[in-house]
């Protein structure tokens, strides 16, 4: 996996983040992830940081920018008409990092459900974000006014 | 959806609860999804203000009050003998709204293991609740003592 | 289920335990879970207490100690090569006991992934903790510095 290296020598020196930043943070995901579900594709590509990086392990390189990745989540794929398709995210870990960043490694699911069908699991995967602190935080498109944004984001596809 | 329109007009000018409110009101979600899925129904309706409303996509209308709550909970189709249900909550989005209410929105499963077979997922669904304080909390059979109470509940299901 | 009527005894009398310290209990699972799922097998036992026990409804009776901890872990039966195999978990209810205990209860799955197949759900289980405060948390081996170890663990599979 791309980054792991680099994540485990920096986290054997990390430490845990205090209960109240854990908490932000889980905020954060919770309304985060919504804003994919719901939709609001625009919303969530501004819950990363101008600069940020999305990257997946079936990409050939990662997306750069919030504009990039905005474009890159309207022009994903769409479910078929009638199904429906959530994002699970498990319990994220958190750390801080001797560079100050804060660093999550977290668990997610996509669930999908087709018009009168049950229930199935599309895709799991393991994420690893790096999160800084969102200064402005006023809904003014720079963010969900939980208190973080994301700078990179690598999401491997379990499977493959 | 119902509820949809009023829900995403409220949202835009909401703030994320702080922190340790976030906290709670999970706290509060993990103890409120254990009472139903150990069968204690009534104590589950309890988690409900006397005059809170339970409401479903599958109902013609919603169920009112903790009595009729508790009600239907008892009247609920019983699993087939061995085979076991419970529900998974993913973390739940926390705001307050311009009107003082906590409202939430958080995805929901229902998973099915029946005896000698592999779980299975039943349903998906997309909950909203307004939370309101439970000023008592003193265990008395008026709340969880969690500090919440559902004034409100809905429940969309995928896939109908 | 064994314990199950202790552990409802003690609960009735139970308090749910302060925000701050709902956190950082999920904080510690959220990084426990992911030491076992990345292999860090002996650190994983690490976060139980030195003679902490592990029970699971399908073992004749509970693995006692660490190192046996340590050593059943590592004896587990490999995923077949290409299988991705997670631990999930619900959203923790924590209470404080009369004893000054900590006790959990919560929900998890194992998902696992075959190379080019769709996510399948394992085992479904519903698990109980106590919990004791890692005084020590520096990070030395003797827990994740997280401020929990667990000193009992029971996992009961569903569908048994």
């Amino acid at each position: 996996m791309r980054h792991a290296k680099e994540y485990a020598e920096g986290r054997a020196k990390a430490e845990p983040v205090p209960p109240a930043e854990y908490a932000s943070i889980q905020r954060f995901y919770a309304r985060q992830m919504r804003l994919l579900d719901e939709g609001e594709g625009d919303a969530w590509a501004d819950t990363f940081t101008e600069d940020g990086t999305f990257d997946q392990s079936s990409f050939a390189e990662p997306v750069r920018g919030r504009a990039a990745i905005a474009a890159a989540v309207r022009g994903r794929p769409a479910a078929p008409a009638g199904t429906v398709r959530r994002h699970w995210l498990g319990l994220p870990a958190a750390w801080r990092f001797p560079d100050g960043s804060v660093r999550t490694g977290y668990d997610a699911l996509v669930v999908s459900t087709a018009e009168g069908a049950a229930p199935e699991i599309r895709l799991s995967t393991s994420c690893q974000d790096v999160l800084v602190a969102d200064e402005d935080g006023t809904g003014d498109g720079t963010g969900t006014g939980d208190g973080w944004l994301v700078r990179s984001r690598y999401v491997g596809h379990d499977g493959q």
